[in-house]
């Protein structure tokens, strides 16, 4: 099997982490250099949907999203695990991960893509076609990525984790979310202080060198 | 435990059909009457994320996400599986449940949402201050919609349903997406013959009157 990742994107970063935390080696390939602005040719070619990360099986399966491919390697190689471990875990780390993806990976790109100047007419990943920037998105996303950090830092009041007592893909995603976008505008401000001490308490594993 | 559904809303209907597959009854409240256009404001009090559908359970945790909390229930009655069953199934039910969530229920709300006079700032789900349409994204959200149906369209020629042989909850999240979806202006066109059948395929299945 073959793992195409992009080493300067948030969202396949999450893949590298999650296969570190698990001691898991795949064979890896760059769909583009880190000066890069766009994905090579031939890979946009061999991936219809157009974006990182992608696994393919040596069937030829490809396996696109993230979250999609992290659940195959913990069908896999079960430990240690990343998706919690009995019914309710199951459920916290699928409530707090979905609520990562979309209102802090995805609302952070929201932002950053409808305003900064690199993403002039792309502003949505994966398609073809020109997509222009909508001024106001990077209002509503910033909005919505401020909303999603004052939820975490509530929810931290209680347990170290998103999830709970444990670490977890949640974890993985808002990690990645934050520590790309806040080099875009979107810091952790001092109205954080649980979610700076959850994020140094993250940085220092070393599955983030991934 | 207590399920907090909104009987019109296709979110929740998502986790109806689940628990009808699997033959489970849950105590249910609704959060709202049929006619009426908002939640109930003593759920929004009780639910911070302000969102059906809401598993609560006998200790008082709140599950938000309808993901979650079916994942929550397969968790607890395994049979039948509808998140598949190794992990090469298992990945192309979380590839395509994602991506239905995303292009197909999330897309369509965007589109109906930012253009429809009913959601006039209330163009965001979940959020207590108004959040005014954005023109542009009644267009944006109809094309990701679309782009779905046509990658939908092309996988269903290889199998019958959206993650393989097998249905799954990305047939349950793409199902409920569309059957609201197209009484908003957003049909299956003449364009998606396999679509069409797939979903008259869905629409046999006793659990859709959930």
């Amino acid at each position: 099997m073959k793992l195409y990742d992009w080493q300067i994107a948030p969202n396949p970063r999450r893949v590298r982490m999650f296969l570190a935390e698990k001691d898991i080696t795949v064979d890896t390939v760059q769909v583009a250099g880190p000066k890069d602005m766009d994905l090579s040719a031939w890979f946009l070619e061999m991936n219809p949907r157009r974006r990182v990360p992608l696994l393919v099986l040596d069937d030829d399966t490809q396996i696109g999203e993230a979250m999609a491919i992290c659940r195959y390697f913990e069908a896999r190689h079960p430990q240690p695990p990343l998706f919690g471990r009995d019914a309710a875990e199951i459920a916290q780390v699928e409530m707090w991960e979905r609520e990562a993806d979309n209102n802090c990976l995805q609302a952070g790109g929201e932002s950053v893509r409808n305003s900064h100047p690199a993403f002039a007419d792309r502003a949505l990943p994966g398609y073809p076609e020109a997509t222009p920037q909508i001024t106001e998105l990077a209002e509503r996303g910033r909005m919505r990525y401020y909303r999603f950090l004052a939820l975490a830092e509530e929810r931290l009041a209680a347990v170290d984790y998103l999830a709970g007592a444990f670490f977890s893909v949640a974890d993985v995603t808002a990690f990645c979310a934050i520590d790309f976008w806040r080099k875009f505008r979107l810091p952790i401000t001092a109205d954080y202080p649980r979610l700076e001490r959850w994020y140094a308490r993250v940085a220092s594993r070393s599955s983030t060198a991934a």
